[in-house]
């Protein structure tokens, strides 16, 4: 049988993970981030009432049928209007989905209806039903490298020049997409990651539901670490560090396995020491050939490979305890144990 | 075997046809005006380089599957933007016709595409493959009721307090969509209007490539009158005028059948007045009751079987010559025999 892979994430590490997972088995679900307020999806969500549609267009992409009506749909879903009036830049998908949301209102219908017109075997989900907002400290923006300041909205935080502490979603307590719960209740294997760290990654465990879905599945659990620090809001950060911040952002998450690129970590002494940071999130590392040769990017073969090599190894596994007390998100700030 | 029908027209009055042959054939073609440049056809129109979609897209709704999902896309893609904002107004079938246009850069192929996702069985074709305008002389918008002014756009056309003595299309000698001469000629029965007589029924006659196919077919060739006097364009037009009209824009154009609702001329005398004016386009007139009782709007039943009696009589009726040489559209103006 077939296993069900529930993939959470935005954006282009979201379509790398679908793209590696579709591979595997044709249950596929996608939980898709609902933050972005930038581009046409901001515009969008300026002029309607709408989920941002970008993340969510991107991943029907990712999963669209190999038929020639599948690849073509996919083709037009992700074309920008031309020219320099009122729909220039917009993604066709994009609009498909904010007008299929006005004549169905409700995200996941419309989503569903997009999926069958490009043939799409899995799912695409957002992780709430409702448009969310993030807000980051940052600091570095003020003389005094300690000051704190509150930036709001994915794009200032993506591209912001200071160092980003935390995040917070708002609200800060949305409801999880109902059928999200579901497919990660029933999955084989869950993974999270990789991407935009602050912005695609860590918002998923910021919602309650969602988060105690993910440490109730008996699903395989896998997090997928990005092959280079992004510039912008992870610049800089070791791959030590993504696992910190995942930590300080979901005291008490734990995954069974943290898939790394070999070619991040070579040295032994490197490896043992991610190792034992795996352990904060009860995590063995899977040291594994994921990138495609002379690029940044996941190769969806060997990571395809990958995946199903952790997959495997079962649902059944108890994931380990962590083995350090993670520090609260509510903790003081200014303390935290990898600034 | 189902019999192949070709409708000819835009808008309402297209569709009210294509809602009509659809109850007696899956092979139903609607060839449609391309020549709108209001609304949000007119914003596209002036954004992007695009045949202007909306008559193509109401008729796409109107041969749309009886399926749930043919019923569902139907729906959506005459949706229109809510809000304010950019999009406000813009029906979603034609932000998805002008987005498919730009990618597959076939006006056609786009129409098909579309056309298969809401299951239309039949097609859709635009007369021509590029976006046409039309131009109008009108009088009575000067102090000398003589004086003619040309009047440029459909918009502005249709909506004139003046007299529409004739139109143009711009350019006056534009190409035919191929398939769209194929339909005509492999045509059972071709129907022209009803419409708004000069910008949707008229400009089709003024295709040279259209009009000789329309003489040329063996399929059996209706006219469908309108059952009012539409309000701008052909305010306090009789019936017989309409016929006048279209004679003298398309000298030599013919017919095998003229179909009139029956309560629109009930006097003995003044069906025979219509027999005999109908005979400057060499057809017979069959009156028929097919108007929704009460409504000013065409009953598809009743219209689909006004449509089938003609169409029983069969493609290889010669149709009879003009009894009356008919004004040709170069020649002098202000004497025209219907003034």
């Amino acid at each position: 049988m077939s296993p069900r892979i529930v993939a959470l994430g935005g954006g282009h590490g979201l379509y790398a993970t679908l793209s590696a997972a579709r591979r595997l088995t044709p249950h596929v679900t996608a939980i898709v981030t609902v933050a972005d307020d930038g581009g046409s999806s901001g515009r969008l969500r300026n002029e309607l009432d709408v989920v941002p549609p970008g993340d969510l267009r991107m991943a029907l992409a990712a999963l669209a049928s190999d038929s020639p009506h599948g690849r073509l749909w996919a083709t037009i879903i992700q074309h920008r209007f031309g020219g320099s009036g009122a729909l220039a830049g917009h993604p066709i998908g994009n609009l498909m989905l904010a007008g299929l949301n006005e004549v169905l209102a409700d995200p996941v219908a419309a989503l569903d209806e997009l999926g069958r017109v490009l043939g799409v075997k899995g799912r695409v989900l957002p992780m709430c039903p409702v448009g969310l907002s993030i807000e980051a400290d940052v600091v570095g923006l003020e003389s005094d490298p300690r000051v704190s300041r509150a930036i709001r909205g994915q794009v200032a935080i993506a591209t912001t020049v200071g160092k980003v502490r935390r995040v917070r979603l708002l609200p800060s307590d949305p409801p999880a997409t109902p059928q999200a719960i579901d497919a990660i209740m029933n999955a084989d294997l869950v993974v999270l990651g990789p991407g935009s760290w602050f912005t695609s990654v860590i918002p998923h465990v910021l919602v309650p539901q969602l988060a105690a879905a993910l440490q109730a599945t008996t699903a395989r659990r896998a997090l997928v670490l990005n092959l280079v620090a992004e510039p912008g809001e992870t610049a800089g950060f070791s791959v030590e560090r993504h696992i910190h911040v995942l930590a300080q952002h979901a005291p008490g998450f734990t995954v069974h396995d943290i898939i790394v690129d070999s070619a991040r970590v070579t040295g032994d002494r490197d490896r043992e020491q991610l190792r034992r940071t795996a352990t904060i999130i009860g995590a063995d590392v899977e040291f594994a050939d994921v990138s495609r040769p002379g690029t940044p990017l996941h190769d969806p073969a060997r990571l395809a490979a990958a995946l199903d090599g952790v997959r495997k190894r079962g649902s059944t596994t108890a994931v380990a305890q962590p083995t350090v007390p993670t520090p609260t998100v509510n903790g003081p700030r200014g303390d935290d144990p990898w600034r």
